[in-house]
């Protein structure tokens, strides 16, 4: 057996992609649209408290396209937490309007490729910062899920722990290049959902997801051993942007 | 053709994923909300009394994410008994505010693998117990299918014995550090579902089963030869908890 | 191009898996309720009466699990029969408390692969029992449809006529074993349904359905060569059985 | 570049499967049912003058399993008289008690595999039949689609235009054995649908398609380099039976 | 790793797909489809001008079979225009008379392969008006998207830039023989949705999308590295064409 990566891992994630039901919110009274929108109002007001209270992080977008309309990307310490915050939402009048579109559960991750070995990672706040995040409030959302790829001659997992640590480190220089550009989130999902792996990315340009995930694609990690589920591209939805979203 | 490795097989199992239709259960009246919890709660105690019985076992857990809101996960001795428990349900009231979402139908399976030739392993009552088990209260759930892959040079089938018990003794071995953090049930589902075999795991630390999922993908057995479906994770419900649940 | 095997054709067969929607037959009045149980009553002994005059077989089993609520098996000389009874069936009161949920089109099989050339085999009443069978009455049902690879070197299709006949009959031999546990009935679907074969397994015992299928799949005609589909697994549904299913 | 096959093209084809919704059919009034099976008459009337006139083809049949009730498979000169086709069926109180199924967008092709070069094929009255052909009323329909595979070693599309025209050559004896038993229509829909061509066959015994399309499994143009779609297969529906299939 | 490509990027692009709901349609009063006409007209209206002031374009046409009715294609400067026309659309009267087809979210691209080194190709008026193009009148549109693959020895990111660029180039010329029959417009989905590059095809002869992209096939680049997604084909609706298709 090769050497296994060791990873850390932080807050469990829960990316929950809604549809509004725009027939039913049309058709709703005025005092049930209002209801409803106090509701979306308090959970927006709960979250981001729990985010000023570092206790989890939430990052509310839209999405592009019909796979979505709006995105919950929810970061807590456990399972049973992300699993409350879906009860209660669908216990709302809010959520009767909504339509479950996809949803991905996964940890926030760091895998040891990148890390110096010798020294207790968990000791350095940078590390912790990345494992336990706020979530940036970047103009544009991209998420998607991939796998490392076990087919014939390109098999990710017969590879030696030398040769996937080298691509990787070449891989982390692509990521590096976009500095200040694209903040990336890694989440891992082996065990939790149908891919390994699912990718979060934030930025005030959404050309450079493209640019990112295009470059990255001629490196060999992704090149011979990436595998890619569907892709999800959305904008910041601010309290009031959601507002006027819904507002008829 | 390749000699075939023996099973011992035990109860039937039949896993069960059902979701709320969460705007019904907002728009029925408080009386047959009321009627609904209490079908629930007979059923669960029933099934708790055939667990005291060893007559058979049943888990409960919430899904977190949209592919279901809970699972039950029902061992019974035949294929009639798990029916009628699905007819029964179906019949009911609460029933009517909840949708399918997925099942999975499969034998509780022990292979020769990992046993010594020669004994009857029937007369060993670790084995009748692993083979007939209560399932644990641990407060995470992990359940996947899997299938031994047929591709090209990676066929498990073509294997000669040797080759398949080596590679399932290493793959054993994994298994086993991870005892007392993951109980693991291995139910055999050819000729029953569409894939070879379901895994269910439970553990008090769900990142146990991303280790132990992780870990194995490294191993020969997975990494060349496993095909992997949808997971689904969750949290335990107690009676108490799929009350809170349910209650509005 | 490779020889092909000749086959023998005998009754067209329609697989027609149903779901009932429960909650509209809990909603029911009485009278509709024993209205469409009077319609499926007619059904079943309509169906049984064509039985008795071997005019053709209809097996009627119950499926575990959630891909259906029952299965009707119709073997009949034509595919307008077939179809005569679907929409018959579909004009009912009964029908509308069902909702389709698989189907499968194809037509009993024997291929030459087991035969002696030289005789004609229309002749031999052993062969014709086996093209228009009488479905039996066992505890347990399985079915699933399954195509021969055509993949890179695993080709079926391009091999020469002997080695098909040599692993056919190695494969066969399997089937042998289970004589008197297994009752096997050979549908081909090609141009008629979307996999090659449909395989539909009666037995009293349902691990012996496990224990053929994987017993086969270590044999080199499906290791290499054997690709499958959806499988579903059933319980026998008598007259009263049925009426007990849907009784509330 | 290989060379590439030059093809001649005729009328445009949709395939347009449909099933019916039984259970308002059944609760509509007769007044409905009357006034919707009149619309129907008018459509197969219309389309039946347009068959004399030589403007187009239209063929009805029914389909056997759940995949659809009925196929209208039209033919016309331009895509916008399919559009206009489908759009007024669309706006009928009868198309209200239907559901799609599934459809189909191509065009009548020949290709010049099998012609010789140097002639002018649109010429010659038999190539220009074939291109806008009146469809028969043969006993049965089979409808499947098509690609030429591009997968490895096994790339029709790197072949040479020699090896590609002798392999078409011998796939062509095999459908010309079948003479005066089925009518193959092929028609291409690169560019136009999912898949490189659709295959629609008629017979007067449906077992012929099952005998051509597996006889040509082994030749190797299918066995290497064939992927097939969906299969349909279904009967005539004359006026008369078109009437008794929706008659309640 | 091997030299990236460098692209260039103009107008974002959502092709949205919609099904009417026809039955709805019908059941509708003269009031509410005179008011939900209206809206649609001043929606074209409102898109036209865009067009006329060169801040976007958008193409309208029906589609044929039953995968969608029509499409908008929109290309605007940013994503958050094309939500907010997603999301004015489905606040209307008319869109509850819709359904969501399928969407495709991209960026109008122009690849370096094509273009020579040295200059600033964003100096380029030609340059410019390809990456914010006015959408043509042609009487068809047909739409896919594509991959290009990575698979075993074919992996279009494995090759190095030269073998890239030399196929490219081949591949134009292929494009620039249907100059004047077909205008292309490549856009690229890298990090917005499931593939990597939609490709939009007008023309005023249909078959000429065939020839193109059947053409194309054969190309190495095709042949060997293209993988190809659905296929939409349709008509083009004038403001009058589309009144007329609603008219009832």
């Amino acid at each position: 057996m090769s050497e296994v990566a060791i990873t850390l891992e932080g807050w469990y994630a829960l990316h929950d992609f809604r549809s509004m039901d725009w027939a039913a919110w049309r058709l709703a009274t005025d005092k049930e649209r209002s209801q409803a929108l106090d509701e979306l109002q308090s959970f927006l007001k709960e979250w981001s408290n729990v985010d000023d209270n570092k206790q989890g992080s939430t990052a509310v977008y839209s999405i592009v396209g019909q796979k979505a309309d709006f995105v919950f990307m929810h970061l807590r310490e456990t399972l049973e937490e992300l699993n409350d915050i879906e009860t209660a939402f669908n216990k709302t009048l809010f959520a009767e309007f909504t339509q479950p579109a996809h949803s991905y559960v996964s940890v926030v991750e760091l895998s040891n490729y990148v890390n110096s070995p010798g020294s207790d990672p968990m000791q350095n706040p940078e590390v912790v910062a990345r494992l336990k995040p706020t979530l940036p409030k970047a103009r544009h959302i991209c998420f998607y899920p991939m796998n490392k790829r076990r087919s014939g001659n390109d098999n990710w997992y017969m590879l030696s722990m030398d040769d996937r640590r080298t691509m990787m480190r070449s891989h982390g220089m692509i990521g590096r290049k976009y500095a200040g550009k694209v903040k990336q989130i890694i989440t891992g999902s082996v065990g939790f959902d149908d891919w390994e792996w699912g990718v979060t990315l934030f930025a005030d340009d959404a050309l450079q997801f493209k640019k990112l995930v295009y470059e990255m694609r001629f490196d060999e990690v992704s090149a011979r051993y990436g595998d890619f589920g569907e892709f999800f591209v959305g904008n910041l939805l601010t309290d009031e942007k959601f507002k006027a979203m819904l507002s008829l």
